[in-house]
């Protein structure tokens, strides 16, 4: 969306999104407003129920070129009359002055950008849902594969790589699970009373929802809550991505290849690099999407407002279109995805002070666990590989081989796997 | 809280906020964290109940001054360390090393966070919910009050100020009604495994839930959806503060005057002057929660990211400290508000052309919208005032005076007020 | 940018930016910097001269088009290697080796970008310029044109509208001064260290930027401070319009109508209305402009951020070209203003109370400023007029006329007027 | 600043800065401006002489308590009408009348926090240059050390540790070499026309700054471009830091330990643990510096913008505090680095693959680069050692040890780095 151009397009644009919340579509929207403006209105004799039928017909087959509509948006800020200089000029005189009816601009605008912006959405819960299947399906086959944990980047305790997927996979289980609701039509007339068609406002509303597929709602010219709990959803959705793809960038960074991914891009110079690039995209994109949504948040004056409804029109498509080619991303990245188990197990081996939590917990049954403290922390001092250093200071009964075997970390992981994933057992 | 002193303090922070949200109050509900684990752990056999109780008992009555931590928290990035240190001088020998039994310094620091954000909430909600009383009595004692509508920052066709103080508590009533839910406690152990204490974490978990009067839940240390959630909830709130003290900002101008503030604020040197010095306080406050908002989406990294997480201290009590002051001003703007009804009258009488639509649709009628728009254009365009240009070119039939009438919005306003304020009839 | 297609490219885009800074511009830049490596790289001997001429003009006349490297960009997160296959392929086998020597695509992409953000400031420049001399034009126009001050959204004391349009081009004339310099040539090969082409590194990038018409610099492949350097410019500039649009609408305000806005938008069912639509627009695009900036700061980790790096892509462009169109706005804006001199004048005389803090001033010399005070603020308290309810209180000796008129505040105004503007007298 | 108590004040506040910021500080600035005010209108005959050293001398061992300025700031939205009562309290009758005199609020308190500011400047100032001082140090120690370079998260070619430490230096050392000028003094008087003390306005304001130990300054009330030149000269800084701050966290990873961090944190349950605690809150504050310069960027609208003002109160300290306080950290990290040449040196040989590049553009001179990199990727793919794998593959005559020697890389690497330190040679 907000690539000009083709070179980037294909990477960060998402061509389904941008089908939908296009000129194109937005105008086409626009027209079945139009249209189910006056059938409806006709229907209640609000407008005389010839001109209606003339005005549903006349446009049913109309195709108006969102270019006609840039030198009157330019003057009027709106695309509405222009809009409707268009379409009056394709109806008889005698419908052309229903047209519109008790309408405003944003009524016809915000109900046609609501219609886009619920059809895009449910682009970006259909990939989202995709996306859990992936993942919980990811985390069950790895429920059992050790991992080391790392907190502040740093080696922790033993962990499985299905729980680590697991905790991938909980916010966007959230947003999956809590999916906002979608806007209802606009129809509040010039300040939001619907005065021009009393005492019809009401009835034409609910109609008028009806004819769109859409909800009814009371007029939201100014509160854009319900816009903002959608962007707020996608921010969530767009951040749980981001951790997936951090994660993923770290755990195949060349020191450490836990992961590869099999996509990877190459240099221009250096033949044996493969960039995460699909990783790092996500990343990219989610830096547009939050700052959108931290653009997003100005209130709109008085009746209407001009300046921080036409952000909107930038914002949301951003927000969107990101989010979307984002969830394109994650996806590709899962299944290309290569979990190296062996190399993960060995970061485990090499680096045995992993196991000095589970080594002092199980020490402090016996000593307790100042004593275990004091006795792990002096054999981590020491120049010995952490396991020899052990053996000569725990007492002779302690089952050291035990206490450091990782394994005992995979049944605690994968029943928090499985709560988080929602199918215990 | 962002305000260092006392000279800010009383007008942008919030004592009864600040106070949940303190230093003190983060310490004792980190000691009774601590000891809520001890019994939940005793009373399941994970730790000796001898020292559960122990731990129990002897933290009881204790108080930590905070700044005993300061040092140990410079030095490991996190409060807990320098916490246990103190909490284990107060414990005999054998107590002493159950304490924090399982548990990590996240799970501590959430939990505590967790509880004393959720009470700071439930202040922001008495607030919100009294609000929302008084806009709506506000709402309905002004119904019938006439005032123009404004679009754009021009005047458009006639509302009432009670459709206006809707419009106000339209977000407001949002959030009233869909509150966020509570973070739930936080027990997941070094990688959120809950290894050390397998089998019994899940147990542990809810049992400490029900100790500490809170939600249970999966681990959540890198997964702040909720976190979100409830931070998402908050901008949208200060968010619609911010358009009623935008509206009124505008509507108590020296030149329109429809609104006055009762205690505005003097100036230094000019007698005349009554500042919005509470509006104004909530435009500030907003911009300190919509950054702070923004400041919180990144992701947190691998199994405990520890620079994502602390900005969340930093940035969670910047927003409700300064939502709940935002809400303090939006009540006292309500109570001291004058509603100058003349003056809304008058701006109406002063520019008749803010009929022009009504008079059109009612022109429409009888000669065609087309027609009308043509003949009322030409009587804006004359030298004359729009009620006397209009005399001249409307039939002689047309009943000019009614249409001129700004009565015909009130009816169609109470219906859209009451459809917001979900009082019908 | 940010618009995707033609309806608001009019109102919100740039033609002369968004070509400047398009696809097509990116990759003419793109091959030019290939071109003049290779010249470079020749004359120094660093590559067979021979292959260096064909590479130089067997890409002079190759007009390479965008589409062609979507794909090759969507798998290796940068246009450069798709673009080097393209142009190896225009080449003959024994220079096709010494195409792109000793360089990274990052080298590529940023001494491109640098050019096109280079041109494009360029235009940028000028506008402010051409905006500056019309703010002072404005300015010293209407250096006599008394109104009433506002501060806090109140009336203040009388200043002048040659003041009040210093004020907008003070910001406007500070950017004016103080450009920031422009990017100058990338050349860091791989991590940065022109190890490929050593010991000619520094010699390859002081004669690289001659060719190209750049400055030499050393490698900036993560230190992007000049970038940030350039956004920051930006960003206070696009502010400096913000304050002048925001200025426009709040006195081109219905009730106030202090300035008419020539061009201003209609409505789609309100025919009197003119909305500040290049003024609204102002305020919509420097929200753009500054998530943006907001967005940019974001460390570049190690010696390559894919991710932060792409970033910039996206934001950089927005800035600019949003500034651009705000500019565009900014001039149309000023070309068709109307000052209303009397109504400023009338608003002044409608409400004397603007003259309190000037009486004030007056009384405090015969009686003090204590004494004066009061006696002013009684005399705001009453009922009546302020110049009629002063004329009971002040002393019979006082020029209370003299005291009342707002002309005193012309000649300070000039003062600080002509400071600002910079032209003394 | 933002931290309410002390439990993390020590971690992310500043004692230094915040007492230069502190509300002491600024109260004790603003009674400056006060007396130097009288002072320089006594020297003018602006006020009585009498009269000025009545002020100058009465308050000048006034000290007052921040605290009882809280009640006055919450009405009046400035500090300025309360610490007017209280001095006037201490002040003769007749020279109470000529404290203030012309001056209006905004110009005591943007004087006084501009003071407060440039003294913090100077703070901020100097311990930039003393870590630039470390670094220039560290990168010269470190010239010759080799390391693997990493670019987009994947081992690049080799490059030194000195070169990189010189990438982190590079905006620093531009953000030390150029400061923003400091905020000149602010006399405007009621809406910035200085017009009550006309036509001394000039002399007053150019004495002022004398006085106070400033630069003169034309009214800056809404024009706030030089505070946002010091706000973004400090996120520049701020980012530049959080680089360094980001890297030193990825080299000190468990895995990598091509660094070592002194004093690392401890965990609360895991005793292997070292974490990152300067270089985690260098990015925290990082954080918080980046939206506070965000939330900065809003237009003063008219003459004086209480709401936009304000916000500058609170995120201008939360900038300083939070730069400094990483300043700190900044140099205590690299007080207690330990650089592991050795480690640095195992990564290149344990990836001979690194070598890539080099081998290929040596082979090239060979055999041209097309067929070097076929060869060179086919090395690459098979099952055996890089380097192993060459042998079979490279012509004979080929000088295969040598092109694998990583120590190619420090000449080149060397002189970057001197370019980038500014000591050629």
């Amino acid at each position: 969306m907000v690539w000009p151009g083709p070179i980037y397009s294909s990477l960060f644009g998402d061509q389904e999104l941008q089908a939908l919340l296009s000129d194109d579509a937005f105008v086409s929207h626009m027209v079945a407003v139009e249209r189910a403006l006056a059938r409806v209105q006709g229907k209640l004799s609000v407008i005389p129920e010839d001109a209606a039928a003339a005005i549903d017909q006349g446009l049913q087959s109309l195709n108006v070129d969102p270019a006609r509509l840039a030198q009157a948006t330019a003057s009027s800020g709106v695309p509405v009359p222009g809009l409707l200089a268009v379409l009056r000029s394709h109806l008889p005189p005698d419908a052309r002055d229903w047209l519109h009816w008790g309408a405003t601009s944003q009524d016809i605008v915000d109900t046609a950008n609501a219609l886009g912006l619920s059809r895009a959405t449910e682009v970006i819960k259909g990939r989202t849902t995709a996306l859990c299947a992936t993942l919980r399906d990811t985390a069950i086959a790895h429920e059992a594969t050790l991992m080391a944990g790392r907190t502040r980047a740093q080696l922790a305790t033993p962990t499985t790589f299905g729980l680590r997927v697991a905790t991938w996979a909980k916010p966007l289980l959230a947003a999956e699970k809590n999916p906002p609701d979608n806007l209802g039509v606009q129809f509040g007339g010039a300040v939001g009373s619907r005065a021009v068609v009393a005492p019809h406002g009401f009835e034409i509303s609910k109609l008028l929802a009806t004819e769109m597929g859409m909800v009814d709602a009371s007029p939201w010219h100014t509160d854009r809550s319900k816009l903002y709990e959608i962007a707020h959803w996608i921010s969530r959705l767009s951040n749980g991505l981001t951790k997936m793809a951090s994660d993923i960038i770290l755990l195949s960074r060349s020191e450490i290849a836990e992961l590869s991914i099999g996509s990877g891009g190459g240099s221009s110079t250096m033949p044996h690099k493969s960039n995460p690039v699909a990783a790092e995209a996500i990343l990219t994109l989610n830096r547009l999407v939050q700052i959108a949504c931290a653009g997003l948040a100005q209130p709109h004056t008085e009746d209407r407002d001009g300046a921080a409804w036409a952000a909107e029109w930038a914002l949301i498509p951003q927000m969107v279109i990101s989010t979307g080619a984002a969830l394109r991303h994650a996806a590709s990245l899962l299944h290309g995805l290569t979990v190296n188990t062996e190399k993960m197990r060995a970061t485990i081996s090499a680096q045995p002070s992993v196991m000095a939590e589970q080594v002092t917990m199980a020490l402090a049954q016996d000593i307790g666990r100042e004593k275990a403290q004091e006795l792990v922390k002096a054999a981590l001092a020491r120049a010995l590989p952490f396991d020899v250093a052990l053996r000569d200071v725990v007492p002779p009964s302690f089952d050291l081989p035990a206490a450091l075997l990782p394994e005992a970390a995979i049944a605690p992981s994968i029943e928090v796997m499985r709560s988080i994933l929602g199918r215990p057992g």
